[in-house]
Formats: structure tokens, sequence, C-alpha cells
């Protein structure tokens, strides 16, 4: 099958140096590149939008990952949604809507491995596959209810609370009966969270007297910590957890400026987990995806009552995608921050 | 119902000064004080054996922990095996055989409350119940198998192997099908753990060449961490925990002499437990005393058949009780630590 008008050569971002702390707009480069057609197997994309996500900052570093990390010269690595626009298998069709890890790319050219999941144009627009319907809801309901196990009547705690996935997280702690109380980085983000997010209550990490707000904002202490950012401040949270709180640990963005996470010194937490008799749990959404398409139906369903919102950053255009990875990990965007490629809504 | 002599003073051994790190002998007095004739509900108790645990450091300290601590005066806390001697409930009868939160003393008064259990003769001697068929053997069950969930063909690692917990431990990892490799003190303790507690490797841990030893011992990573000691030594085996592993919090021994927790200080461990989606967990074995009956039998019927020993370490009388602790808490014992307070075996 072929597309009536076949692009010869398309624009992507490559990374130009290994970031030395917080990546900077500097250390990619926009780039031109022939494009190829699609063999047997393979499907050409045309990409509509990009999703910025945190865990991009880990695939910058020589550090050990959960996934392999990214070259110096290489496509930097991103989640898009975009349109079918050849196709060499029998799986795909010239126009299917498709989500999958193009990288930062006007036109990707990519093998129709599981990877690739052809959307659903009933659910919404595309780029909710990228938000709501997609990893930030599915890492917000994982990270809450597989591994936190909330339950109503508890006090969930949430950091980056007005991030992608901070933003879902309030709304479904508050949805499964449950306190929701977030951890933001500024006042303006305060006013999102409680109004927008369904947060009981906010604190931004920069308030002088975060401690005491935390206090005030957690009476009956906190059942559950759903942590996306590491750092100093776990050490003033620990010693409000409930005896059987759990901990999840999904983001380090906190890290994301250090060469090691090793750097980030500090108090170990032996003697809460202990005494409190805590679990701290770590998990990867993707360890999760053959549960993927019945929470994604359960968010739309939401989506659909009205009961759930994400707000959405968008930068325009791919050469504006180094920027806004570097306004995510510098916790300036407000929602989930998409870059919009091409013209689609 | 009346014993035929009825005592009229015992020995105790009370706390006397708060310690200042690792406590001393000296930190505590031996003194005799009289004992009372039990009331209604209330039972008379002569002790025959003290079980000393690491526990005990964390009841001397003023940091808060899910046990109230010792204070000035107050007679040491222990769990130990005795005989009723005179009964004013209809729950215990003179010459039963008692276990119970004693404490350091010859002649305990208690309330005939659900923490004071009647022994089954026929499973052991009693003294067996401070160990093997008690704390520390419900302790290394609950750790492995509740918590840490292993399974046959994984690898556990368990720090403090020789001591009362992981001498069980090893032994019934094994019995689970798993491969046990200890960490211990001194490498006498090496050669115990290996020729009596079924490791399949010891290291000790001022071992100059630790780190390429531990490697050596657990070709195949760590699935299992079973922790006593906490401290330094836990950056090292984080390192080399598998995917999806466990870190089972049982002990902080390496915490003992420190005034409070928070002065130990290493690198916070959210990168490792996210990448590796690793699930580090707390626990205290009493929350699990409905299982304690089946687990009892569990490990008498595996006594029984010569597959689990445990090495008792004796301290004549209780004047040295405190010197036991000392011991224990500087790693200087092998096996069980008891103290002998009567003439029993």
């Amino acid at each position: 099958v072929k597309a009536e008008r076949f692009p010869v050569s398309g624009r992507r971002i490559i990374l130009r140096a290994k970031p030395n702390g917080l990546p900077k707009a500097e250390d990619f480069a926009c780039e031109t590149a022939a494009v190829s057609e699609p063999g047997t197997g393979q499907i050409l994309v045309r990409v509509d939008w990009l999703s910025i996500d945190g865990f991009m900052a880990g695939r910058l570093k020589d550090q050990a990952n959960y996934a392999p990390g990214v070259g110096i010269g290489q496509t930097m690595q991103a989640f898009g949604v975009g349109r079918v626009v050849l196709s060499g298998t029998e799986h795909f069709t010239v126009g299917d809507y498709v989500y999958g890890p193009f990288g930062m790319c006007e036109w990707a050219l990519m093998e129709a491995s599981p990877e690739v999941k052809k959307l659903d144009p009933s659910l919404g627009p595309p780029r909710l596959h990228l938000g709501m319907l997609g990893i930030s809801g599915w890492t917000a309901y994982v990270g809450l209810f597989n591994v936190g196990v909330v339950r109503p009547g508890e006090t969930v705690l949430v950091s980056a609370a007005a991030g992608g996935v901070g933003a879902v997280a309030g709304q479904l702690a508050q949805i499964g009966g449950a306190r929701a109380v977030g951890i933001v980085g500024s006042e303006e983000k305060v006013a999102l969270a409680t109004s927008k997010f369904g947060y009981a209550a906010a604190i931004s990490r920069h308030d002088s007297d975060f401690s005491n707000r935390l206090s005030a904002a957690c009476p009956n202490g906190i059942d559950v910590y759903f942590d996306n950012t590491g750092g100093a401040i776990y050490d003033n949270i620990l010693d409000r957890m409930n005896i059987h709180g759990r901990i999840v640990v999904c983001g380090r963005m906190a890290n994301a400026a250090l060469a090691d996470s090793r750097q980030d010194i500090g108090p170990r937490d032996h003697n809460d987990i202990l005494v409190k008799r805590l679990r701290k749990q770590g998990f990867i959404v993707t360890d999760y995806s053959s549960d993927f398409d019945r929470i994604t139906r359960t968010l739309a369903a939401l989506r659909a009552e009205g009961r759930l919102v994400l707000p959405e950053d968008i930068a325009e255009g791919l050469p504006n995608a180094p920027g806004a990875l570097v306004r995510l990990l510098r916790g300036e965007n407000l929602g989930k921050q998409l870059v919009r490629i091409g013209t689609e809504t």
C-alpha cells in the first residue's frame, strides 16, 4: 500500500552531548535525514504528538537503567502518537492511528512490533493516549491501586502532584475513596492541584513552613506516599508515615541533575521501614501492560463522565521538544507536557 | 492454689542509665526486691531461661519504637520461659510451663494475658521456645516466606547469618528450595554458617575482599535480602539485587550503637528500588502471631527429623544477663543467646 506523497526527508532530534547535570536544549540538535520506505513487516508513521516524561532524564545517563540509554548521535527517545502513512504489513492500514516509541522525529520507520499499538478513535483524540489514557494515566492507576493498594478512607500523599502522573493520581485517589494531598513546586501549582486535580490540600515544597503545613494537611498521618521525586523531602515524609504504610517509588525527578543517583545522600530509612512495617516498592508501568486495555477503558469512562481531567502544556513543533524536556525537569510545566509535531488536534 | 515455698524476695536487672552508644554491663544493676503473691487473674512464674535479642537495643533508646522503652529504674525487658508456682486464675495451673515477656528477673508476677502462653512439653525442652521454636524460628520463617516470599531456585542473602534468626533462616531457605548465602562477623562464623546452618556460602563482613567474594557467592544475583543489620553494607548488596527482588528489613544491629538511627547516613536507595522494581518491607514478627502455632509445629517437626538445629550460647545466672546482651550486640555470640536463670535444662 502506498500513500499519495512519500516524504524524502524529515527532521529528528539527536543527542549531541551527554548532559552535565540537568539536560539543556544545547545538548540536543535538530537535523534532517532521509526517510526510507518501509520494508516487509514495517510501517512509516507520521508523528503528530510527542509525550515528554520524567523517565527521559534516566535515558541520558551512563548509569544502568531498566532500558537502554540514548547514545551520542542517536535519536532522542520519546513516545508519540501518529498515523500510518505507508504499511508493509497486514497488521496496519494506511490511516490507522498508532501509539509507540517513535522517538523525537517527524517520521518514524517502525517494525510492526507489539510496542506499536493501534488506537481506538472512539475513546477520544489520539493525543489523550500520551496522557490521561496513556502512560500518565496508567502510571497513576497502577501506582495507586496495584502497588500502593490504596483503600477508601486512607490518606495518599503525591509528590509532583501537578505533573501529568500526579494530576491523574490526585483525582483517582479521590475516586477510590481516599483523601489526596499533593506536594508541588510552586504556589501557582498549589491552586491548580486543589482546584482542578481533586487534591484536598496541596503544599509547595519551597514553602518555608513546609513541615508544619504537611502535618496540618495530613492530620491522620500518611498511608500511601506516591513518590515521583525522591530527594531530601523524603526524610520529612517518612516521619509521618503510618504503621503498615506503603511508599510507591514511581520517579526520581529530584535526582535528574545528578550524574549518579548515589550522590543523593541522606539517612538510611531502615529504622522507619522496620518499626512502622512499611512497604517501599518500585514499579515500571510497562510491567503491567497486560492490564492497560482495562485501565484505559476505565479512565476513558471517567473522562466521559467529566470526573477526570488533565490539562496539557503544549510546546509547538519538533525543534521545541528538547526545551519542553528541560521545562519538565525544572518542574515548569503545568499538567501533561506534550509537543505538537503535526497539525492534528 | 499455693506452692510449697513462697519466695519473699528475688533478683531483677534494672536499667541504671540510658546507654551512650552500645549498652555496657554498667548501664544495668542487679537488685533484690520483694515478690508479691499473685492476686486474682495473676500468676507467679519462676523464670528458668531468658532470651537475649537484638530488639532490646531499641528498647533502651529514647527514639520512638514499636513498643514502649525501658525507663531508668525499670526492669529490663526480656522474653523468658518458666514454671507457674502460684496461680490466681483457672487458666494456669501450678507446674505449667509458660512463655512470656517476664523481663530480666528470677520471679515474675504476671497478668494472665494472651502474652503469656502455656507450652506443650511434647515439642521439646521449654527453652526451645525462646529460640528455634520461638521468636528466632518465627522471625526466620515469617521473614523468608510471608514477607520475602522466597521461592525454590532463588538466592537468599542473610546478614547476621550466625545469630539466632540467621541460623534458622539459612536452614529454612534451603529447606524451601532456595540457595542461602550468609554474611557474618568473623571467620569462625563463616565455618559455622556453612557447616551447621545450611549456608551454601558465607562471607565475613570484615573480609578485605568482601565485595568480590559477595559477587562470587551470588553468581545469579540476589533475589531476597534478609537484612538483620542495616548499615553501610546495604549499598553493596543493593548493587547485586535482581529485578523484582525483595529486601526484608528484620533488624538494625548495625545501628545499635547510634543514639538516633538517622545518624546512619548513606545513598538513598530510590534509584535501585525503582529501576529494579524492588520491594523493601519491614516486619515485626508479633504481627503474625495468629500463625505462630502452625509455624511452631512445622519447626518442631523439622527438628524431630534432624533437619533443623540451633546451637545455643548460654550465659549462667541472672547477673550475667546484661553482659550477654552486650555480647550479642557486639556480635560475639555463636547461635542463640540464652541466659540460664534456674537449674532447668
